[in-house]
């Protein structure tokens, strides 16, 4: 298979979040037009995203949307479940926690960790929240591929490391900093400020 | 000034970032090594970044924190406070709300919207939520630059839509869908979902 991008990945991922709305509504095809105007692109560019995964679709009648939403689930990994854990149990880890959209994707929170002793043990959304000192312990016994990261700056980059010798491979990064990781571990960093920063910037220059 | 890319702008917040907390461990100059290591790049890059804006630093000595971090205050825009509206009172929203980040920054929150008859009236974080039948209006009154959509997503079209008419420039989505809105609006989006699906394509393709 060709080098696919970043940004071919997260068009894919609108494709599919537009495909299951279209399920729910009845649809059984869907044309590269409203694929386009859903993932805020073209025509040809969605034409050019398919053509990665060899030949979706008939000329004039459209995708498919099962066949289609189901490659695409295939591509990115989605046709087994992930477990998830989290750590940092503050009021962004509890929000992530209720989050529909990861558990509808199989993405399911196995457990939450954080170092406050007024928070562990406490319930979150049927999870306990554990002690983490107790983090590459469980790990060890529950394998698990995905963390979350919700920590402050100063604590995010200790806490990786030790997910990463405990084995996870993927990380979402919610704490303001740039974590430096192995070639085989994957982040994706979310900041919150830095995208209003962005729009200030942007409302600045204009 | 020569065009600046969403990514030079993107590392320039993460360099504040880091130039912030360097200011809170008394440090008065920064290599560029330092600040390539937080942004995740090179030196060559920083230096590449930071020459869009002029001369800066000296040789040997690194750049001034101080100096620095006040001229990207002033390229992003951050030497004035903007007010921001919210837009969903949900768990997510609540989160936001909180956020510290956003403080610091200059961005205050000044109004939290819901269509939900049992949250319209609640107190959120020393605001009262209001009711979204009231968006236009007191955007009229207070006038409001930036607004976070935290809506579920066959809401947020609608909202965005009367965002822009009220005068709002620069959203930030956090509804799974891409918004569509006119050329001198800026949107920026989280989509919590699609960030563990870049993951787990990653994790299916290593």
């Amino acid at each position: 298979m060709r080098k696919i991008s970043d940004s071919t990945v997260r068009r894919l991922a609108l494709y599919l979040r537009f495909l299951e709305q279209s399920t729910a509504q009845g649809l059984t095809t869907i044309s590269s037009a409203d694929l386009a105007h859903r993932g805020g692109t073209t025509s040809a560019q969605v034409r050019k995203d398919l053509s990665f995964f060899g030949s979706f679709g008939k000329r004039g009648l459209g995708y498919s949307v099962p066949e289609l939403a189901g490659r695409i689930r295939d591509i990115l990994g989605l046709k087994r479940s992930h477990r998830v854990v989290l750590v940092g149990a503050g009021k962004m880890g509890g929000a992530l926690l209720h989050y529909r959209g990861f558990r509808q994707h199989g993405f399911d929170f196995a457990a939450i960790y954080d170092r406050d002793p007024k928070k562990i043990g406490s319930h979150w959304n049927g999870l306990v929240v554990r002690d983490i000192r107790h983090l590459e312990a469980d790990l060890k016994r529950e394998p698990t591929d995905i963390a979350i990261v919700v920590t402050p700056a100063e604590a995010a980059q200790d806490v990786a490391d030790r997910l990463v010798r405990a084995g996870v491979k993927a990380i979402l990064n919610f704490a303001p900093v740039q974590l430096v990781v192995p070639l085989d571990v994957t982040v994706q960093s979310v900041n919150m400020a830095l995208e209003l920063e962005t729009l200030s910037f942007a409302l600045a220059n204009r």
